[in-house]
């Protein structure tokens, strides 16, 4: 049993928008991503899905409003509501979802990646 | 929709070791908690535990040892792992883990508090 570090774990990547799986339990996933620039609009059809702002702010875009979230911040997103996710400058966010999440959803993207694909560190 | 703050949610209540459930989300809950001086020995015979440290720091006493957990850290306690947290001084924490997760696991404590007991802020 090793204790995870979140700002040494942020120092080993730095591409945007990929999560980077940090620890799994309960058959869910905690994963960190870096938010610079737009995702694409999507949603997860089973999946409820935690945005936590360690660092920076985004702006969620959803269908009937943005909202911004700030450093120590968290917004949750319910399965099936439409949503992406916008940052100005770069923002570091801890996701909580389970493990089965596909990042971009249902969207027919080539910034999809599979589950089993998401890098660990 | 609406976002969480957790400062905001932390200054809502001043208890030790009585975790304040502040999002659901795929069977998962999240809380907060203050921890102020020693919990118990437990174990959950079914449920992964994370530990995140807002403020302050932990100490994670495990059978095998102690592991102090500081502020941006982050400890899993697997399923069926005795573990009892100290703090010397107040220490911010979030958990996540299912909601079905009792805070005594199987010690038989009167600190005990039934999952659908537990306060919400």
């Amino acid at each position: 049993m090793q204790k995870i570090n979140l700002a040494d774990k942020l120092s080993l990547f730095s591409e945007h928008f990929r999560p980077h799986v940090i620890a799994e339990l309960n058959g869910q996933q905690l994963k960190l991503a870096k938010f610079t620039g737009e995702f694409i609009w999507h949603s997860h059809e089973q999946e409820d899905e935690l945005f936590y702002v360690l660092s920076g702010r985004f702006c969620m875009q959803l269908r009937d409003g943005d909202i911004w979230v700030e450093e120590g911040e968290m917004l949750l997103v319910p399965a099936g509501v439409e949503h992406c996710p916008r940052a100005d400058a770069e923002c570091a966010v801890l996701l909580f979802e389970p493990a089965s999440t596909v990042n971009t959803g249902d969207a027919d993207s080539e910034l999809r990646i599979e589950p089993e694909e998401l890098a660990r560190v």
